[in-house]
């Protein structure tokens, strides 16, 4: 395996999401429709939708979500695209990560000019337990589940095992949440738009109204610790160190190099994609690192003539809180064993050196498995863009960079994005 | 969209499958790993696997069957190609020919030079009536399902409507269903390797030794109006018109045209690629075609620059016998109305004029959904190159077709392969 040349440039010129959240009574397809519709919207230059030629959907499991297979089809038929190639994408939490790199092979290939990659998932029509049991699916079924992991158990794994390594601890991750809903509080698309210290506050008022003692947390660390209010899911993992449960879709509309302009004032230019697979996570030698990861950002980067350093900010795989310590060493921005100081000393945040996941990531915006590769997209098409609003980067931003992770790293899928004007 | 050209050539070096059958204590993971070895003793010239740039996975569902998800990169893992990108296609009963044309965009693209294709479904693990179910996901879960459709209805609806229209009757699809078996007879992989004679004199000879009357069939189409013999799934639709349920994989070797010498004396090139998508049945005007398949043999004349007067031999998507009498409609070797009359005349048996289903096709082979796809190239490779044994076709054969689809007909993918010494 090496890395490969695109037989042609591919141009990101459009991109929409639906809101992120648990929506009763809505369904993949009213959630890829609203997607669909705001990334039309977002494409500059009027197009007739009938030139698309080809959809990649990804998604991880309809099927057992919501008894529903064979859903690109599905997909084409309800946004008006058929008869073109609609093709479901799957690898877990990765598939619309997936799904994108293959719309961009697409379009290198020479069989399609204009291509819709999306993802989507309807997650909350099933009870809590059963949505555990669907996402453990994603794991070894014959090795991993049955010796009783899900993943919050996983990623604790690889949390208690990275901090007997580096030194980090339970507040590390504390304050990586923190961080994310921090972010994810200036996102209108997010599931919970709140910081934390409004979670709190608001905690204290209900108390207070009830006529129950209020508690007397000082910080939203102290806030965090408290198990009444941040309950232990898998130590050190607690529910503000979790990814939620939701709803969502996400739409981005690629072109061919040469197409660009004839859509985009601004046009966003694939740089560099890069994808790895790997075995189960009792097969790795080290816990504190994702081989897949490692291997996709080297891809991506080779390909985009960078280094991490040149990358602006970053939309990384956050399912939990350590997951995105990991990342910001595996796509090199951190040292390995550095990644938590830097999250420690605000390097991740908006004023940081390099900020991550400034959408809120998926632990705040939401984490519609199949829909959080080109979910990230969105965010990077905004910022990229200067279109963020509230919470746009300031400055000139030239890379942005997306990691979007299926398992425990069974796959993963990294793309670096460019503004080249 | 528009029929467009690949930027660069792609070539079949090497086709396996495991046989197709019900295989108690067999996982997916078995069935692919054996299918991956038949593929790699089918190449001419060595090579090291660790060359391989990419895996692409067809699988229905194995979510709903066994219970694991996320499985590209758990057959990467088995067959010892981590840490290579491996992506799951789905689109129902036409995932892996799904899998096949994303396989040959990878290599048009630039990205890969090397790729395997593969599909695998294990379904025999379920009870019967779970299968249905699971395959009833392929349909419209919102309009379909709840008004009581199942696959055996769905083309038997397609069955009725196409005898009132064309004159066709019940015993034409068993004709189908007993040229299949005929061909299935001579392929030692096939799930039904019994001629429907075979099976007419068994059943004689067991009445018999239990001292019970002995039917009077006279031949095998008495056999088959037989409801004791042959019951009624859903009419016209009888057992024998119905594909079965199966377990088994099939994997094929693809290399960018430029290094086919590299790895085989006779490599077989992709001539045409084809794909489209429709909306549910109960949208179509007209039940007695699939609107997606004609479309996509359309793409697939077009681009191999032939027409269907110059394919030699066609594994076609006969998951029942009437699938088998369209698809020969579809793909325009005989006038619409006109199938069956040339199914009738034999014309589509070995000897006749237009071989369709020499593997057996799905009828008798078997179709483990997410596989066919591969297993219908397995037999293009074997013919074209004059490795098919008992069951080759004789004299000297350039094109041969494959026609895979999904559910209804929400996808439809065909490729033309082409012997060019």
């Amino acid at each position: 395996m090496s890395t490969k040349k695109l037989a042609r440039g591919v141009a990101l010129v459009g991109a929409g999401m639906s809101k992120f959240g648990a929506f009763k009574g809505k369904t993949s397809r009213d959630l890829f429709v609203e997607a669909f519709v705001e990334m039309l919207a977002s494409v500059d230059k009027p197009f007739d939708p009938k030139t698309i030629d080809a959809l990649y959907v990804g998604n991880y499991s309809s099927d057992l979500f919501e008894n529903q297979g064979h859903t690109a089809p599905i997909m084409a038929s309800w946004v008006g695209l058929t008869p073109i190639p609609a093709v479901r994408v799957e690898d877990a939490c990765a598939s619309a990560g997936v799904a994108l790199r293959e719309g961009i092979l697409a379009i290198a290939s020479g069989m399609c000019d204009i291509v819709v990659v999306g993802g989507v998932e309807k997650m909350t029509d099933l009870a809590t337990e059963k949505v555990t049991d669907t996402l453990a699916t994603a794991a070894d079924s014959q090795y991993e589940i049955p010796a009783g992991f899900t993943f919050p158990g996983f990623y604790a794994a690889m949390a208690t095992s990275y901090m007997a390594a580096y030194g980090a601890t339970p507040e590390t991750f504390m304050k990586v949440g923190i961080k994310n809903h921090n972010n994810g509080s200036l996102n209108e698309k997010a599931q919970f738009g709140a910081k934390i210290t409004t979670l709190m506050e608001a905690r204290k008022a209900s108390a207070a109204k009830k006529g129950l003692p209020v508690p007397e947390w000082k910080d939203e660390l102290e806030f965090l610790k408290d198990e009444r209010a941040n309950p232990i899911i898998a130590w050190p993992m607690r529910l503000y160190d979790c990814s939620p449960v939701s709803d969502g879709a996400a739409v981005a509309l690629l072109v061919s190099e040469e197409l660009a302009g004839k859509f985009s004032d601004n046009p966003i230019f694939v740089a560099g994609v890069g994808q790895a697979s790997d075995g189960a996570l009792h097969d790795r030698e080290d816990l504190n690192s994702i081989p897949s990861a490692r291997l996709a950002g080297q891809q991506a980067y080779e390909m985009a003539g960078i280094q991490p350093k040149d990358i602006d900010f970053a939309e990384v795989h956050d399912c939990f809180t350590i997951a995105e310590i990991i990342a910001s060493e595996d796509l090199g921005f951190f040292e390995k064993g550095e990644g938590w100081k830097a999250a420690e000393a605000g390097e991740t945040a908006r004023s940081g050196k390099k900020p991550i996941n400034l959408s809120g990531g998926l632990k705040s915006k939401g984490h519609p498995v199949g829909a959080s590769g080109v979910g990230q997209v969105v965010e990077v098409w905004k910022q990229l863009r200067g279109q963020a609003g509230e919470r746009q980067l300031p400055g000139k931003l030239k890379f942005g960079l997306t990691h979007n992770v299926g398992g425990t790293g069974q796959t993963c899928v990294v793309h670096i994005f460019e503004r080249r004007d």
